[in-house]
């Protein structure tokens, strides 16, 4: 498998954007967004995704000629229209918004219209924590691919949640995962692996709960995470992420696609001291770290704890990034007329 | 099984209050929380507690002299004091004070420390959607009894949610429930009828895993529900419950027990218009509720639809009070000196 530099990932994305037309300030945020997805073990939300973000500038799913735009503002929240700009310039712009009401009046939320594909939401939340508050983030999204508890037709999405949060010492916690009780990236895994999936997982195209991971690419659909209580959830995250903002839930008429995201940013400044709360989360974390692990186990994680040791391996070793997907990028970029190797050795 | 009606548990409740000098607002807000719990199927936070809240007061542990105090605020966040005066207390004033501060700035956040046990968390996420807010509860407890995911002690408590949502012609969305797999009471219940659990749910008091409900009563340890996904919420809710409101994590020396507890309320006319919000929200409902159902399953569910269904059936036929629990609450009024079937008939 190749493997890149942060560098040189980053010179590949941005020539590509630039090529586009895309303005610098948004390919910056899309193209870092995209190599740190890369760089934290995120790979379905990295590079992979650029091919398929120009196809999207060429079809006018996404439009690179506008700003997002504030509909509507009180002191702690706001509206963003996304204008169907990449998703990384509106959600950075809205969280970064979140964190400004926050910052003066501790609590700030924020919602998102017409957003594009906002990819890894660890990313925002982590914006608030480089600020010392806490960061929540959620969206739907589309197409329908997942069915409510006891259903067996879809009505959700995969609607997924980050929440992060700052700590002294320890390293920040940050939970970010769809609501679906498995991402499609495990499953097509597990179906070129030939390997059963446990029942539950998924349903084939006639509603019927299927062991055979191929089912899920063949009209299938997802089950909800912890069965009736992630289904919960996953209906709050349309409901938030949805109606609230007025994106449209994923299933209704109204819905044309993209993440309808909802952004929550708490100051924890406001219900005390920060060394005292940063204390107590450090606390809390290495007493479950010292948690004797169960049979099978290596050990206790906190959330992001895997993720912060793919980013120092990965500093360290280069940035693996698979056969298919890097020649899907290598081809992007020699329809721009763009010399990649030439870019990668600059 | 012994039936009532709404009046007479809630005459039997406050007399037995009264008698032990707990002041009338305070008794009519523990028995009014007490009997809706009962009213909505959550026996195991109805007048079942009362016995041993009359024992806590003996004990110290709830102090019915005091009053919950607001000890830090700004204008979207407070820090209330509970003084270890009945739970139910101190959760309905903070509730309370998240919604006004949710009607003037549209976002309101409030953490209680020192709180005795607030009950079924859904009574006050509900009080919220009766002023057309969203309103979420939740919060530690203790013992700790809940592994982190992939451990084998105990470290978390069974840290519930609630989150409610306004509606406009549908039954209001209310998800309540622990984050652990499973609650005791349903494992009691197991336990009684000599049946197995699934392997996942409990671990020994060797913490290793089983399939006897037993070994839940016998020093063993719930675990998370949805794997490393509930996990995560779990400790989100000790964090924002134990850390951030200063009540103390469960597993921390500074824990003095009761439940840290975190209130947050969303007024989502900040966002948009409230009838607007709540068509969407009925339309997303209706849509899940037209799912055909799993085979197994009659239909779709919303949550808090089964406590509307059970709250019509107890409304009309009387709420079920098991005879074991009865005969506690009919001793604890015979030791005040009340005659309970006096009062019932009253």
């Amino acid at each position: 498998m190749p493997t890149f530099t942060v560098d040189q990932l980053r010179r590949a994305g941005l020539s590509i954007l630039r090529n586009v037309g895309v303005a610098e300030e948004d390919a910056e945020c899309v193209v870092d967004h995209l190599v740190r997805s890369n760089l934290v073990g995120h790979d379905s939300h990295g590079m992979v995704v650029l091919p398929i973000y120009i196809e999207w500038i060429r079809e006018g799913k996404i439009n690179i000629q506008t700003k997002p735009e504030i509909i509507h503002e009180t002191t702690t929240t706001a509206i963003v229209d996304g204008k169907w700009q990449f998703g990384q310039v509106s959600a950075k712009m809205a969280m970064n918004l979140a964190i400004e009401k926050a910052e003066e009046v501790n609590l700030g939320a924020v919602g998102i219209l017409r957003c594009s594909h906002i990819g890894r939401l660890g990313a925002y939340s982590e914006m608030a924590v480089e600020r010392d508050m806490i960061g929540v983030m959620m969206c739907n999204t589309g197409p329908a691919d997942v069915v409510p508890f006891g259903g067996r037709e879809s009505r959700l999405s995969t609607n997924p949640i980050s929440v992060a949060v700052p700590t002294g010492k320890m390293k920040p916690f940050n939970m970010d995962f769809a609501t679906s009780v498995v991402a499609f990236g495990k499953l097509r895994l597990l179906k070129n692996q030939g390997k059963p999936i446990p029942e539950g997982w998924v349903l084939n195209k006639y509603g019927e709960p299927t062991t055979n991971p191929a089912d899920a690419f063949d009209g299938g659909m997802l089950t909800p995470f912890g069965g009736h209580k992630g289904y919960a959830f996953a209906l709050l995250i349309d409901i938030l992420g949805g109606a609230l903002t007025g994106a449209g839930c994923t299933s209704s008429v109204e819905y044309q696609g993209g993440n309808g995201t909802f952004i929550l940013v708490i100051n924890p400044k406001a219900f005390g001291s920060k060394p005292d709360f940063e204390e107590k989360v450090d606390e809390l974390f290495a007493n479950i770290k010292e948690t004797p692990p169960l049979a099978g186990f290596e050990e206790v994680l906190i959330p992001g704890e895997v993720e912060s040791k793919i980013e120092e391996t990965r500093r360290r070793e280069g940035i693996p990034i698979d056969e298919v997907s890097w020649k899907q990028i290598t081809r992007t970029a020699e329809e721009l007329g763009l010399d990649i190797d030439e870019i990668l050795n600059r």
